[in-house]
């Protein structure tokens, strides 16, 4: 099922202001407040990341509109959103920072094309994907030269390290998803195993958004590693939320449908919990993941019996109880850094995190 | 069609063996001992080669295991080659030259695992691909991460320049493989568009081994260059004989079938000659492409018809005759470079080029 576009491109100011919505809707007034102050303190940043976004390269190859496909579709920009709040806690967002916000975002479009071929997906923020479009061979290039074009914008940053780290985190990023892939279908491995694959695959790319703006910012090397190790809480918090999305999220919203990572035999934290919890949810799972595969809707009944099994055995309340946790030591790591709306706007993104729907 | 494995893996050593041969079969003994002289010359350097390829990773993710089970079968090294020739020509392959030899074979690997799963490929070296035997997921990260690997001995040699000199070889290649997919079954493309797809596609990666091997051994800028150059003519001519080894290779030897271009709908020289001269030609291939595309062998009667009008049309000399000139543009690329056994080994291994049959 492709889901309906949306009107326009979702710019990260709208994001925040949902996101706003959200907190007040769930009697947080105090946190939609700090998240309106966010706004106005890191809008001229994320304008300028977006205009900067308008350098890619743009061409007659496939290659280049399956890149652009995807990069028109704007997103959350959360992680070049990490770099400029780093940079700002520092001398600010320069060009330099531009230059590694642009890198972070790129790199995360890129394994979003590769990972659409490795999990035939579909759909992507609500339109048809780029393979769907323009077929899996160019689907695989653009995210090979995306990637390339990423690691350019790092070299034209000229900040020293910053080269090395984001190559040994591509190789972080590929190893987990490698873990993930010979996993699947199986759902058999521990959470151990799981923490493996999420801070792999999620939470090592938003540990150098943070590490990158950080130095680019020109701080010392005790505050970007707090940054850093605040950018791995944030980073396993926001998959966190994203697995609850899986059960529990608006499709409107979230631009997949529901039981997705379930149907592709992806592990979720929420399903692991219950199914320690619940032996009879097992057989019904490997049913779900058996039946017809990623392609196929999930039947109702069995829909409904997962979703039980979830609250019964208070999977969902206890996942997000964790991904608070982990929101909680994410601030912690804030202690090195001095008082300012700089903190101030870290401690909110950590907070807010947790109550995304998209 | 699984063509039988060889033995072993075959060394460059054994390339260079078998292509003495060739050239004493053909008459061109002298051609033959220069051969000899070049093996026991870049000898050495080819065993420390091979050396620092056995220190990529290895790992238990099926990722690690599938880039492995490619590098494992070995290849012709000529790219590797190409970079210590090019730094003997200097001061010699050192532990940088050594690290710019493993990133150019570990980027060529890296696009035959992406190219395999874009062209649907089983067959590679005589032996089922990665994609085959790990899956196309599998295959896909294994690029992705032999590509980080690659940039990371790059990155290690600390030679100024390379890397951002690599990141723009590989955008070309992307580039080049974007324009081949876009005339892919259509064969219409001419001649023009057909050399700026090999240029990108194949003699692109050349020139970087010919230039970072160039720079590593301390060659000024217009040496640098000027191997540059022949790099290009190099890869030219190195293409034109992959295209004729298409129609008139032996499988055995290649570890490929026949017309396996062909049933993939890539444009190859020697056919887009022929089917300029041959107006009867474009309907013969258009229903070969057409009948079962690439899985499926070509009937014997279609393959005779295309073989009859590409020796009728004298499109397999003509593309061999443009090898030839590419090779003769090669060697004249080198007049600015002393005479000695650096200058005699890439006159050898350009003009032994041509005889290769695998």
């Amino acid at each position: 099922m492709v889901l309906p576009a949306t009107a326009e491109s979702p710019s990260s100011a709208q994001v925040i202001d949902q996101l706003g919505d959200v907190c007040r809707d769930r009697g947080l007034p105090d946190l939609a407040t700090r998240l309106t102050s966010l706004q106005d303190w890191i809008q001229s940043e994320l304008n300028d990341f977006e205009a900067e976004l308008e350098t890619v390269p743009r061409g007659a190859r496939v290659v280049q509109q399956a890149a652009h496909h995807l990069l028109n579709l704007g997103g959350k920009y959360l992680r070049p959103m990490c770099v400029a709040l780093a940079s700002k806690v520092g001398t600010g967002f320069d060009e330099a920072s531009r230059q590694l916000a642009l890198a972070v975002e790129l790199v995360h479009t890129a394994t979003l094309l590769h990972d659409d071929v490795v999990d035939i997906g579909d759909t992507r923020r609500g339109v048809p994907t780029a393979r769907v479009m323009y077929g899996n061979a160019a689907s695989i290039f653009a995210g090979d030269w995306l990637l390339v074009e990423a690691l350019r914008r790092v070299r034209r940053a000229g900040v020293p390290t910053l080269l090395d780290r984001m190559l040994s985190i591509i190789d972080e990023m590929i190893l987990a998803e490698s873990l993930q892939l010979e996993s699947r279908g199986r759902l058999r491995h521990d959470r151990g195993e799981y923490f493996r694959v999420v801070e792999g695959k999620t939470a090592a790319l938003f540990r150098w958004a943070l590490y990158a703006g950080a130095r680019s910012g020109g701080l010392d090397e005790v505050q970007c590693t707090a940054l850093e190790e605040y950018g791995l809480h944030l980073g396993v918090a926001f998959q966190l939320v994203d697995d609850l999305l899986d059960f529990a999220g608006d499709s409107r919203l979230t631009g997949k449908e529901l039981f997705t990572d379930l149907r592709e035999g992806k592990a979720t934290y929420p399903l692991l919990l219950a199914m320690e919890r619940d032996p009879e949810l097992r057989p019904i799972i490997e049913r779900a993941i058996g039946d017809g595969g990623a392609g196929a809707s999930l039947p109702k009944t069995i829909a409904r019996a997962i979703v039980n099994s979830l609250e019964r055995t208070e999977a969902l309340a206890d996942s997000r109880a964790l991904a608070l946790e982990r929101v909680r030591r994410a601030v912690s790591c804030l202690d090195v850094i001095a008082d300012g709306a700089g903190k101030d706007a870290l401690i909110t993104v950590a907070e807010a995190t947790v109550y995304r729907e998209k």
